[in-house]
């Protein structure tokens, strides 16, 4: 039987499965056949929401003899876009000039290839790893994320299961393998202004009530003055106005709703609920303001809605696992990784709730692009420092 | 033969032609079929422009020895709505309480009627019209106003005509007959202004621009400050923002681009040309000011386009036409006229060129609404007011 050895051969498997979220492409199944050789018990359930499509997962254990580290991920990959601007087709796995083109090359089936590996290498070299590890890898991380890892991490801890610390495989570096450890992200709320005025004709403006001047006024005061001006480990909160639509096409017609989406990531000066009352606030004052009629006193009638679950901001602060990968990276690189907290959510917001976690992985310059790809060499890199961790933090 | 001189029974007839823009019902040929026994030399000129539906459109001249007054009007009508919502059928002239219903009732089948049945009954009377009397009746009024009253009197124009004065018989009344003559109009120009900014993740703002911040900015100058005070003769001009549009249903994506359409009616105060030079400076000035993002200083990158043909502010000063007029309604209503220059436009733009013009028909309340109806009295009333004024104007 061939192990999983190689980190190139593995991803190159996994790009060939065409798992556009919710698809699971055979994706998970050519997981399974690599993690079931390396004495891994795995498991593949499917979760199920009203709304939202059947979503597969996989969880596999490695039982060993001391603390169990979660390695986690996701399989599924956002659409190639414009499949005609690929240099090399989207789901080929081509290689040319030692970098491997596909959806999924470093968001993330890169950095589990890489992991699957790295432990793959010991069990060929018969080095023993010195406790449990498990891979929690979910089909719908680019997706609503309702049956993903938020889901899988219940499931597990149904079940009695329970981790010592985690590494999300998400593609972490701007530049170079080794530029940053993500510690902590920013929270992400997301809502719905909603202003409803009535509808008339143009010329006869005061027996209309044009919803577009309340809604200047209200996304004003959403975007001004600032929320915060940053934390020790974060950056400045930022508030952006992700759509403004009113849709209406007669140029004489005064129009009856105007709504605007927003969606703003937040730091630690924070919890979703002092946010949402913070923007509630900002609103019910410049509702009373109505400043582009100094004829019509009545405060602008406006619904606020807030969309999807927030998302809450964390800070790992577990100095023995930081450590161990920050020294992991710096034996392999040569270069001392940042900790960062920048950039989107990820799934290490449900894992959070369950054990200290950290993400490392790939290069993430062409994530979500057109002609994604990873360098081979990258691969044997990260491949070593996932093995490296290995050593240190069952150590 | 009989001749139409029962203004319901002319209506009746021409509400059961559906002729909703643009088409032309039945309409314009059941109006040939009245004015052909009162003397009328009638022709039916179909006026195309590329992108726009052909439209038939009617002109009848009585010729007559003195001045050369012109009636104006469309024969077209609005969509019927919610057609459930009627009371009876809109194209049905069901008469109910001494109402006649229909789409076209008021706006402005009526006023072809009433005026229709004033000519008549004076043929039918053997009473002499001091004069020539023409109706210039187009199919597109309602709708984009491109091959209708323009081109209508182009070609009336190139064949010779000239008139002394003309009325429009649009429903100028607010409540009751007799309430308001207009005498001008405000002017009407619509523009679009597109804000291009860069697409991105809104986990990454300095990565991208986001354009709804700059269509804000935008927005607010042309809200503030107001244009004008108003005139002597006019309301102040009034810019409503009529859509604003974005379209981006993604919570976590930064838009490209945004766009916000508006429309102004402006007074005296203006031309065309001032105002867009106008409109153009505040934009220019807030489009340096980057106001919500202080680190972004460069200027917000903006189209504007005007959108359709402007049409000019005008004010009719021909005194014995104003005066003839009121005085035929005070004859026969006992009420005093306005004289307004407020509301939406009308063929009254096209028709101030050519001749001096004023607008007066039947109640506007219930036009383009559901049950769009005529009381019968005031078909009466109108027909005899405009009777009175062929005397009055004649004389
Ligand atoms: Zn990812
Ligand atoms: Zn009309």
């Amino acid at each position: 039987m061939t192990l999983p050895i190689d980190p190139a051969a593995n991803l190159a498997t996994l790009i060939r499965c065409p798992s556009v979220t919710p698809a699971e492409g055979g994706a998970l199944s050519a997981l399974e056949a690599m993690l079931a050789p390396l004495g891994f018990a795995v498991e593949r359930p499917v979760f199920s929401e009203a709304g939202t499509p059947d979503v597969e997962n996989l969880y596999a254990r490695r039982s060993g003899n001391g603390p169990h580290l979660m390695f986690a991920g996701h399989t599924d990959v956002v659409p190639v876009g414009d499949e005609g601007s690929w240099s090399h087709p989207p789901f080929s796995a081509a290689v040319h000039k030692g970098e491997m083109y596909g959806r999924g090359a470093v968001d993330m089936k890169g950095g589990i290839a890489c992991f699957v590996a790295a432990v793959a290498r010991r069990v060929a070299d018969g080095r023993p790893i010195r406790g449990s590890v498990s891979l929690l890898i979910t089909g719908d991380e680019e997706g609503p994320s309702i049956n993903g890892t938020g889901k899988l991490l219940e499931w597990a801890t149904a079940k009695g299961e329970r981790w010592d610390a985690a590494i999300v495989g998400e593609p972490t570096n701007p530049q170079q393998l080794g530029d940053m450890i993500k510690i902590g992200r920013r929270g992400s709320i997301s809502g719905v202004i909603t202003v409803h005025g009535r509808q008339g004709h143009v010329a006869y403006p005061d027996l209309a009530d044009n919803p577009a001047r309340g809604l200047i006024t209200l996304a004003e005061a959403l975007l001004s003055p600032a929320l915060d001006a940053g934390t020790r480990d974060f950056q400045p909160s930022n508030l952006e106005i992700t759509s403004i639509d009113i849709g209406n096409p007669a140029t004489n017609v005064i129009p009856a709703r105007a709504t605007a989406a927003f969606n703003i990531r937040f730091n630690d000066t924070w919890t979703p609920e002092t946010l949402q009352a913070e923007i509630h606030n900002r609103l019910d004052r410049a509702s009373k303001r109505g400043k582009f009629r100094p004829d019509r006193q009545e405060p602008i009638g406006f619904d606020l809605t807030w969309r999807d679950r927030p998302s809450e901001v964390f800070l790992t602060r577990d100095d023995k696992l930081i450590e161990a990968l920050s020294e992991s990276i710096r034996a392999v690189t040569g270069r001392t990784p940042g900790l960062s907290t920048s950039g989107g959510t990820s799934d290490a917001r449900f894992i959070k709730d369950h054990c200290p976690v950290v993400e490392f992985g790939l290069v993430g310059k062409t994530m979500h692009m057109v002609d994604e790809r990873v360098a081979l060499a990258d691969l044997e890199t990260l491949t070593d420092i996932y093995s490296r961790f290995l050593d240190d933090w069952f150590a």
